[in-house]
This record gives structure tokens, sequence and C-alpha cells, in this order.
């Protein structure tokens, strides 16, 4: 992953998704504002990219993804899309393709066991608004508007409600598909589809500094934690006991759980070795 | 299913439940007004069938339920039970043959890929609290009250708790079920159980205005959509964009996202087919 | 269970919990005041033992779990804990047979087909808002502070975690697991944690009177709904029902459903034989 302060200044580049890097926080920028950083497939294969290399990038220790002004994210590329209807089968094996690697790429950021955060400004619609409910928190903008509104395309977000479904009731989350109503900031929020609000342009910021709070922890804790999150979310209560009594016991084992015991008896702040 | 426009306006009709139609809106009203709609034999049957009808009406895009003022529902009939204590087996047989349709008719509005949308004024109880949690949508005038209260008879409502605990947080649907306590239409919205509360007396024409909206979408995205949306529901992450990413590249494959996609670029108003 | 009404004046005393009976209802204190309740291995035996003896005492209804003054409980004991770092292993047989009996522990407040209400003062922390979160029910007063801050250790709370993500939205559970962040009763009633806030000083007292609601109703019901509950939580619609299907047909066959309803028709109030 290249540091690119210098791009980072200039969001019409032409590359698909700005990456930087603050300390131990990676920041993602979807970077096509023209099309409201709709997912071309370079886009998706860009976020593919980073979030496989923020993933092997010990240094990296939390995640941050944005948009450049003024949309967060507006779904697929439908004119991208809309060119495959010429190929042979009429775009069928594209689409399935397509379909199949968006959905790979929102997967690996729950499976990627570092805290990836969705900085909320503008829209996020359809799968961009999948890709708030995937990250593990998200903060919004109070300007920010939220929908699953394939539906007004004839097209039902079947592949973002997964993630929407595993977010908020289910009768909020059958409204937004069914309508496509947009919703602001703040009813977002109260259905859980958002962590907070913050003044409209203080989303980045804002979560940045949850990203920094995440990153200050020892990385065992946050690893173990993340990944044992995913894993028992869907299993029977026995089954999940054990798989998090493994992961706790686990993690006792690990040095930083004795220097981080250690320091709370002593009443000083720990040393992480994240090991 | 025949349109009823003139037994509509009879609300005292022997008939136990009203069908009507108002272009591609289907409305049922639970009509034993002076039981509180309670859910006789008769009525379940009736529901059981209008559900099939309107699934099988292609003309039919969304469905309201209602009860016959001023009531919603109050739950089973608990008198037409009762009558059954003297069955020769204390009624159990019976019992369990009633809960095994009355459940079956729940389901159905599950089933049915078209969106189920609840109008709740006065009291939605027991079973009657479970037809509210399991449409898709429900919209409550202000002076509705919904407990699930069968506690208070002696009777714990097992079978309305299935809907219940798939809408509320566990903690709030436990309290419902063992206190019994009646909620208000706005602490059925802050907890899930309803989408929002409009004025007294406005909840079926806020419903109507809601179904209105998904009757003017493509139908082939509704159904497609409906149909994903409680078939992934319970499934694992990969299970879950397995299932949807099949149903997303085919609804993909429709006229209607041909079209839809093409209006949304061309900036014009899609037409849609329903292919 | 012995009444302990001598002891439960002397929260100083030195057994880990006091148990008190009032009414049907029995009162569970947990009594490690200087080390905010922490949970030892002695206090995991003796909640073990003292839910254990409520289960199978016909004579109490429902269950209340509180903590003595001035906090509810702060998790685990970090320095019996720590103690074990010297054994041979460096602990990991007894961390893992440790987070097993806990589990357990907290797994048979959920087995055990009464009403549990947390009455929550003070703070409740990692295994403390486990343990909040594991109750069926839950009172805040408005000082109450509940966090689940192992990462702050360098331990994450996953077992905690389990309980958690059962009751509150998953964006919300993982900035609390991740930050660690310490929220108030009322931000806990808002995701679901907590049913409600009380003054401050006031949740035992709104506990026990929510635990009375429970108690005087029909433990055939009582206990026929809980039993329910947990078991349908996670199956598929189908099964849900079957299972609920089952319990319902078999609490009509109860005296108490045939006197509760019989009471209901007649207008009068039921008296429960709890059979």
């Amino acid at each position: 992953m290249t540091p690119l302060g210098a791009s980072s200044s200039h969001p019409a580049s032409n590359v698909p998704l700005l990456t930087e890097r603050r300390g131990g926080i990676a920041i993602l920028t979807l970077n096509r504002p023209a099309q409201r950083n709709a997912l071309s497939e370079a886009l998706i294969s860009a976020l593919t990219e980073a979030i496989r290399d923020v993933g092997s990038d010990d240094a990296i220790r939390a995640v941050v993804i944005a948009g450049s002004p003024p949309a967060f994210c507006a779904g697929h590329d439908l004119k991208e899309m809309t060119a495959h209807r010429s190929d042979p089968d009429g775009g069928r094996g594209y689409y399935e393709d397509l379909f199949t690697r968006c959905s790979a790429m929102m997967s690996s950021i729950v499976r990627t066991p570092k805290p990836f955060i969705a900085a909320v400004e503008g829209i996020a619609t359809a799968a961009g608004c999948q890709l708030v409910a995937t990250c593990d928190m998200a903060i919004a903008g109070a300007d920010a508007r939220l929908a699953t509104n394939g539906i007004d395309q004839g097209l039902f977000c079947s592949t973002p409600m997964v993630a929407l479904t595993r977010n908020v009731a289910p009768k909020h989350a059958m409204e937004l598909l069914m309508s496509g109503r947009m919703i602001g900031a703040e009813e977002a929020a109260r259905i859980g589809l958002v962590n907070r609000v913050v003044s409209a342009g203080e989303a980045l910021a804002a979560a940045i500094a949850l990203a920094e709070v995440c990153a200050a922890k020892s990385q065992v804790a946050v690893r173990t934690g993340k990944d044992a999150f995913y894993r028992q979310i869907g299993l029977g209560l026995d089954e999940a006991y054990a798989v998090t009594t493994k992961a706790m016991a686990c993690n006792m084992m690990a040095e930083d759980a004795a220097e981080g015991i250690g320091a709370f008896i002593e009443k000083r702040k720990p040393v992480w070795r994240d090991r």
C-alpha cells in the first residue's frame, strides 16, 4: 500500500480509490466523484485489493472508508452494467460475476480482523448503503442520506439487503427496500444503520477519531474480538459460548492481556506489544 | 376475489372478512367488530383463502390488512375455543389443529411475494399483535394499543412470540410476553413493531398510501425482493450472498430492470411491464 | 435456599452472594462491594448454586439479580485470575475452566424457566454487563453505567459479546466492544440493553415490582413461555411455529388456561393453581 499524500489532495486524480495512511489508520477514499463514487469494476477491484493489503499490513490498526465529496457512494455503476446487455448471453454471466465479486469484497471487510468505519457524507445508496451497513461501525454527517433504492430502477437491492437486514429491524428494512425511500442521518442512527450523527462535513474526522480509539488498543485483543464477533453471531447459545470461551482463554495467554491486566491492577497505563 | 364495494360500507355484514380492491391494492378487513375481530375458525379460513387469492391474482400488487372499528384484532376467539373443552380429548386435537392453521395463515403472509401492510387502530392483542408483527410493514394510529397478553389468561403467547421476537429486541419481547403490558403506538414504533405512527383514524389511509408506493414499482423487483428477503434472513453470510447474488443477476435479466436502468440513465420515468 | 433476612442487612457479610426471599421472589445480591462485586470463582459458584436452587424451588416465581452498592458488577476478578499466571501451564487450563463455568452459569439463567430481572445501579462492566444482557429483563437506575471494556486490559470481551450481540444491534455492539466506551442508562435503554431507566437508587424496587407482576401470573404459562422463547429464537419460521404450536396446545390443556380463559369470559379475576 503506497501512501498517497499527494494524490489525496487531488480528488480528480483518475485512480478510482485513494489510499492514505495516518499513523496506524488507513483511509480508503472512493474516488469517482463525478459518478458519485459508483462501484465500477475497477473500483470494486481496487477496494478488494486495498482491503487485502490493509489486512496483511501489521502497521494498519483500523480502517476508514469515505467518499470523495459530495457523495459517499451511489451503488453499482449502472452505465457500465448496461453496456453488457449486448453480451452474447445478454449480460447474465457478467452480472453474476460482478455481484459475486462485489459480495466477496463486502465479505472481506467482515473477514478482515480490523475495525472498519464508514464516514458517510452525502448519499449512500444501494450497494453504497450496503457498504455502510457492512462496515463494523459508521458515522454519518448530518446531511447524509441513505437508501436501498434499486427498486426504483426495477432492480431490488437483494445483495444490499443481506447487510441491511443484519443491522436494522425487519420492518424498517422492508420499508427501505420496498419503497426506495431516502432517509436522513438521524433516522439512520435511530434504526441502527449508523452509530451516530455528527455535524455535516465532520464524518471523516469523527470516523478517524473513532479509528484512533480502536488503534490505541491491543491488536491481539482487537483481532481476537472481531474474528469471534462474526463467527459467533449466528450460532446457538452453547456453540457461541464454546467459540468465545476458547477465544477468551487464548486471548488471556497473550502478552498483552498479562500487561493490560497487570497495568490495571497497578493503576498504570498499559504498553501494548500486540502479541 | 370479488370486489366488495357494497359490503365494505356495511361493516355489520355477517361475512368475517371483507375484501376490497382499489386499483392494484387489496384491502382485507377483519369484520367481527362485536368480537373485536377475534380470529374465529371462519375468519382464519377466510384470511387463508383471501391471502391465497391475492397471491395468485396478478392484478394485486400490495395488500393492506385492517380491522372493522374500533379494534384491529383481539387474538383468538376464546369462546369458540372454550366450547371445545367438551371434546372427547378435552380439545387437544382441536387446539393443535387450530394453532397449526393459524400459524400457516400467518406464514402464508410471509411466503406471498407481495407487500402486506397492517393498518392498526384500537387494540391488537395476542394473535392480533402477531398479525401486525407478521405483516411486512405496519402503520399505527396514535390511539392503537398492542399487547401479547395471553399470559393474563394463563395462556402464554407462544405462537405470537415467533413473529414478535423476529421484530423487536429480546428484552422488549420478554417484557411484553411476561407482563402482558399494553403498549401505545409510539412505544410500538420505538421498539420496531410498527414502522410509524399517524394521527388516530389515519392508519388505513397511510397504509394504503404506502401500498400505493409499493404498487407503483416493478412487480418483478418486488416479487424477487420479498422472496429473497425471507429466504436469506436466517442464513450465514456466505449462503445469504449466494442466494441474493443469484436473485439479483436473475432480476437484472428481467425486462423491467433494463427499462428501469435505461430510464434512470436517460432521466425519464420508467414504464413497468412487470416481467 | 436459606432466607437471609438478617445477613441481607449486613452487606459486609463475607458470603459472596446474599439470597433473600420476598413472597414468591428471590433476590440474589452479589456481595463483594469492595471488589465492585467482581465475579470471583466463589461468586460464580454461589450464583450457579443459587440459580439451580431457585429453579427447583416451586415457591420461587421470579428472580431479581442486584449488586451490593455502589456497583452492580465489575466483571471477572482480575486479581484472582492473575494469580494463576504462575500455574505450570501459565494458567491456560484454569482460564478455560473459569470461562466455561461462567458461561454455564450465564446459560443457566436462560435455561431456568422463570423470569430473571437485573436491577442495575452503578457500573456493570465486562462480564457484569454480560449478566445484565443475559437476564430476561433489566431495569437501570439513572446513574448506572455499562461497558464491555475488557479491550482496555488487552482482553476482548468475547464471552460477554455472546449476550450483548443477542440484545443490541451489531454496530452498537461493535462500538461498545472495540472502544470499551462506558454508556449511561439512557443510552443502554435506547439500544435495548435494558428495558427502562428509573431514578437513581430505584432500580431494585422497580425490578421487584416487575418481578411481582410476573409472579402474579400462572406459572404454567410463565414456564411454558420462557422455555419456548429461547428454543424458538434461532430457528427458521416453520420450525419455530412447530415448536410453539405444540407449546401452545399443551398450555391450553393446563388447568390454568381453562381457569384464565373462563375467568376472562366471565369477567372475573382468575385463581391460578400453577398446573
